[in-house]
């Protein structure tokens, strides 16, 4: 079989010190840390859509990636790219990948060609996660490329394209059940308005939910056991999407009884869109019990769109494998890199230095967050903070047992006046000290 | 009885051509608009601690507003302020206002003392209430000046801070029952956190929930019959409030079992900053159930903190009002202005230019909306866009009685593609000839 | 010939109360105001790109534009759009156009093949001109979409694309002259960075003052009298763009020595993503003897990319043709339209609706503003907020005759304090009363 | 005398793996790095305005810092403020220090009586930098507190205002030159709008510019050797601040005539508000030869409002260090903390807390950055980027050698296609590994 990154040898952890552009000096799979290795621990994930379909194109620009599968077009094109993508989760070290359904096969003119052609590329990938030991981690359906989606999918004021995403989601559980996927996400797409002026918020809500119930229960009648995620973003491509962020889509659930079956595929990028860091939603999930998954990547703060850019930040993946620790792990879901690299790296090398830049600057964080847990930094920061609350009037606080009378009765004379730093800055300096000292 | 504004006489309704700054050219408050008067539609209040507590003082800058009661300090003070507050409502033609606790009595050393004072102020209140008819449309307590909320109030790390907010509400509502308020706010002043790293998230939330439920239980036990009401905010003080935006408050009103008891007390700033519309927030509350009140104001939108400006932005108050008529009207909310006068507008007649600005431009927004929804405009264009979900396929959907297999039988040979525009420029295009030329 | 837009008949002025979709409320183009015709005054122009090429893809979506010219490409398609753009000029009542090179004619494998199917279109274009009496506003070049700009044009690190970019604007002002363009426009695609890490700042800046300096010259040497204009913005597609506002490209032009050569294209959503309002981006202009055109269009204040919608907002076309008026009109600029239908918007007449739009808010504002004008009702409040520079202390110190030490004699006894409103709010009610009142 | 923080000892040096928090683990004062010592290479100062006059209101709050001269009012404040000043320096081992004017003193009843007030405190000052040998790096006044600024200073539509400017102006210079200060500096305070509707912004600019000029006028007079710098940010207090960016300034000094006089002080919290990165900001003050001094603090991308916190981000710090090292180093200019602690960090330790962050943040970053200077990391990938201006068309190009002509008849049958990626993944990859790693 013909190679289609030949210049690229198998990326090898090399160590701090490496030169070697096309090495790991962070991520070492198999060294143990907390009790598991890395790989164990860290779970990557590469996105289909942005390695391997990624155009280039943007609002100004046309298409302007040089790839190896170049040239071919339709099914064709879609063989080629389930044979790069194995070799190159070969030489990335990837154990998991994750696709939209429209990423691997084309669409035909109606929904049993498309299936059919899915269905081709999907026997093809399960041949090779037989061979590799690949595996899915999770699977989406695209719901919003196509014009029939203009308005929206479950949303759609349009009965026939409610209809059209159920049968689209359907098919989507049924090859996720088929390749294993340990999760299936639901990311809202266009599931969101442009203009009020026109929209029934409350019918569109109603129908999101309708769709998720189904989904639901038909997940269940398969037998489908992965975990179901939604995944939140608060605008783009439309105006405003209904999954504005974790605590949003957390109210959606409650409000129509779906918030057993379903749990929150986080991303970075859309985190910092919403206006709240990358760890604060995964704080929010996680003291919710909801905290299923991760995308990985950044965005720019001073820009406003989803750059969906290789993570680099080590503060961010630090803070954000911190949250991961505290949730005891990942569990069944991932670090999927939905990161994508920028449009003047056009060249197939730089999807090598991308994900290599994004999984060392993982396992850095990774590193950095599992020292501070071990040696308590923030645990004890905290646990002296609140300690009130561990006794006396605190305790009779959160035991439930104290009322407006008695808390009256207890501070009604009593000077309060508080002079406990936060020591903010004390625990940035410590952080940086981690960060850069760790071992 | 001296007068703080004696060159201001009763601001009085002139019409859309008078000249006088200081008539109302589109408030009139006994006009009839959809069966009731404009007053009784409107339920506008004032906001004691912009209109008469405000000093101007900035982060780079010292006091400078001038007022008739400069001069005084403590209970004096305050006592001079009840009389201007009074005066001031008759003149502006106000029915309603709102406070926090501290706006209108000084704290003393304990919070007995600081009971105390709040008692003499009250009982000076309730006697002009009773001779003016002036109603408390919702009072508060300002549980974030006071240094001893540094780290909030119920969230606060430190016990005796929850029992002393506790007691404080406690107070707060007895003091709301007495007074008749209609409503009771809740805005988290420093509710939220600086830095995750010194903070237990969850507790804190468990103990926000905690305050709210005695809350709850109190209001019942004294047979305060007002709504409790929690205003969202995204940010500011802190670095991230809990009550973010309505849609977080909802997740966590739902999550503590206290989605029954409160409803939401909605800004048009704090919208804004939390990177929606004003009316996004509104919609949001009342299909939830939640919209209980207004605080009528805007932000900049190219300013990242609350100015609280006086709303004068017409599409703004057309679309709340809006979404205010499709709630069925205010029931015991209303329209209090949360807006100060800018500091560069510091003399006493300013408060009068601002609040006439802030009158006018939502009975102008009100009387737009009102015909909007008089002639359908928005509702039929709703109505026909969302037609496919009253039959076929779409009953279907909307009944329950669909499921994946049955939709995707229906559509798996269809070919669904959506040519049906949104009419996006043709609704805004209405909008403004309803902007300009409703009668 | 083929009608493109069978359906829609020539666009007419039926008056505030109209209730025809297809007709002016507000634009008379005949009516006489401030001494002119409208026509003459708002000088509207439609763009070629957002009218007669946009598909409606974007980041997440495929295109989904149905037009009358689907199914052609190349040239064929081109001549098509000719004749579809003279019709739907002429049935919307503009005399202007703009265009970029690309949008008219297909690109071939070198400049030269290019160039040649240029000619081809420009001569249909021209002999289209002569027939209707059409006129082309302004035209610039598009050095951004094609792969080899992605890096840039005039700052592209590689001296071809530099090479390449100088004679495509060399032949794009061959064109203009051509077409008797009454100006030219540089906006900078991609003359920006992506990172400051792979980043020669100056040497970007200098070559791009290089190409301008070429232009300059270039057209001076052909005798293009067209003025040369810069349109400014601060990112997108790049990371950060040269010409990130109106000041930033002031100081670049003066540091390059080019002031006296080019002046300013200001574009509403380009204003409002740099953190400016438009009016101060016009303003600014204005006031440095450097506005010469304007992109009329809007953004939407929460969404941090360019969506150049059509500009509906009254307030923000009042306050434009405000500094329009005060600069003595637009000259030899215009109102050009770079603003483009909602992707949801893909029906043909929806093209009608989004000018229709565009047309009457900015006809609404000029009329707003004319009678601002006219009433002096800002001039007023100026002239006597500023009138202590008119004489005394005030007077020396803009004539250039005091000194530190001649201020200081003055004041140094003197107690300075400032107890003048800057009636902010008055100054809104006033301006809605406009807005909604003037003849 | 008293010692106003007993309980601390000098800051000493104590290494990487220190766990000292009173200690600094990157900061060595005397190691050599680049020819130099750390100290003369960063040249830290204190700001004496967050760290010796803060309160700890915000908008919400009451003031909260506890301070060892708290009790004190006037002129007993000041002095106790002046021992305890140098105290702290010499227990941080700063060398440098910055104030405005009246941080130092109180004002009086008359600009006579406020100047008799500084002088008292300017001499106490004297005593203790000729004892200490401390320096002022720079001075700077106060025009925006005291109510009479209220409608800016220079830009003020009061000539006594202006007047009062310029007097208190002259006396900075005075003081500055008395102290041997570096440098002089102006922040426009509240030289901004609030409203473009009552503002003359281009007599307020000409004014702006009359102030400088005469600033400059006279420091030439009194023989003043320092820098004068212009110190711009975007927005706060005022709507629209004048001096925006450094863009922006420089725009404004090339149209007065002043771009030979004034350099830039360029604060990191300050591009970020106004849109931009630290590093752009240094980057292009630097290239244009206006890189005067750093206010080194930091924001909070997520914040819309100046928060000045202390530096940690050992990225901003970096790449910050990177432009000074390029520019030769920060020659008179330095690094001043422009930082306060949060209003969470109220005790004293806190204050040393802040500053050794941020002097270990800028150590490790001047450290990171040497070392990529050193080992030409970005250096080299520049010069291969644009290595085709060295040589042919490129050449000809820059030595402007080259016309729209040549460069057609070179290019106009050439293919010219782009794949040279811009390598931002493996720079961003470099960056963390020299980030974690330099020695
Ligand atoms: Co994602
Ligand atoms: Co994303
Ligand atoms: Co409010
Ligand atoms: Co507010
Ligand atoms: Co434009
Ligand atoms: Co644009
Ligand atoms: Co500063
Ligand atoms: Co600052």
């Amino acid at each position: 079989m013909m190679s289609y990154f030949p210049d690229v040898k198998r990326i090898q952890y090399e160590g701090r010190k490496s030169n070697n552009p096309l090495a790991f000096k962070y991520y070492n799979p198999s060294e143990v840390v907390l009790g598991k290795t890395m790989e164990e621990q860290l779970r990557f994930a590469v996105s289909y859509w942005h390695t391997f379909t990624l155009t280039g194109a943007d609002p100004f620009g046309n298409p302007n990636m040089i790839r190896p599968w170049d040239g071919l077009s339709g099914i064709d094109l879609a063989k080629k790219r389930v044979e790069a993508a194995f070799e190159f989760m070969d030489k990335m070290g990837f154990q998991y990948f994750c696709f939209h359904d429209r990423d691997i096969a084309p669409e035909g003119d109606t929904l049993r060609e498309t299936n059919n052609n899915l269905d081709i590329i999907v026997s093809m990938i399960e041949e090779y996660m037989k061979s590799t030991g690949k595996k899915l981690l999770w699977s989406t359906q695209n719901m919003f490329s196509n014009p029939r989606f203009v308005h929206g999918a479950a949303t759609s004021p349009i009965a026939d394209v409610f209809a059209y995403a159920a049968a689209q989601v359907k098919k989507g559980l049924e090859v996720a059940l088929r390749l294993g996927a340990e999760n299936y996400v639901f990311w809202g797409g266009r599931e969101g308005y442009e203009t009020l002026l026109n929209t029934d918020m409350k019918l569109e809500l109603d129908n999101m939910a309708r769709l998720l119930q189904m989904a639901s229960e038909y997940a269940d009648k398969i037998g489908f056991k992965g975990q179901l995620l939604i995944e939140p973003k608060p605008k783009e491509p439309t105006k405003h999407q209904y999954d504005f962020d974790a605590a949003t889509t957390i109210a959606f659930l409650h409000t129509h009884g779906l918030a057993d079956r379903f749990k929150l595929n986080l991303e970075a990028n859309h985190a910092t869109l919403a206006g709240h860091t990358f760890e604060h939603e995964l704080y929010v999930a996680r003291i919710h019990g909801m905290l299923g998954s991760v995308d990985a990547n950044q965005g720019d703060p001073l820009l406003g769109w989803d750059t969906d850019e290789f993570p680099s930040d080590l503060y961010s993946t630090t803070l954000a494998m911190l949250q991961v620790l505290r949730n005891g792990g990942l569990h069944s879901g991932g670090l999927n890199f939905d990161s994508k690299v920028r449009r003047a790296s056009m060249t197939p090398i730089d999807l090598f230095y991308g994900h290599i830049l994004g999984m060392d600057s993982f396992a850095r964080g990774f590193k950095v967050a599992a020292k501070l847990v071990e040696d308590k930094v923030l645990d004890d920061v905290v646990a002296e903070r609140y300690q009130s609350y561990q006794s006396g009037i605190g305790q009779e606080i959160v035991s439930g047992n104290a009322t407006f009378q008695s808390l009256e009765d207890y501070i009604i004379d009593k000077k309060v006046s508080v002079a406990t730093s936060g020591r903010q800055e004390l625990l940035l300096a410590k952080l940086n000290q981690y960060l850069l000292e760790a071992e």
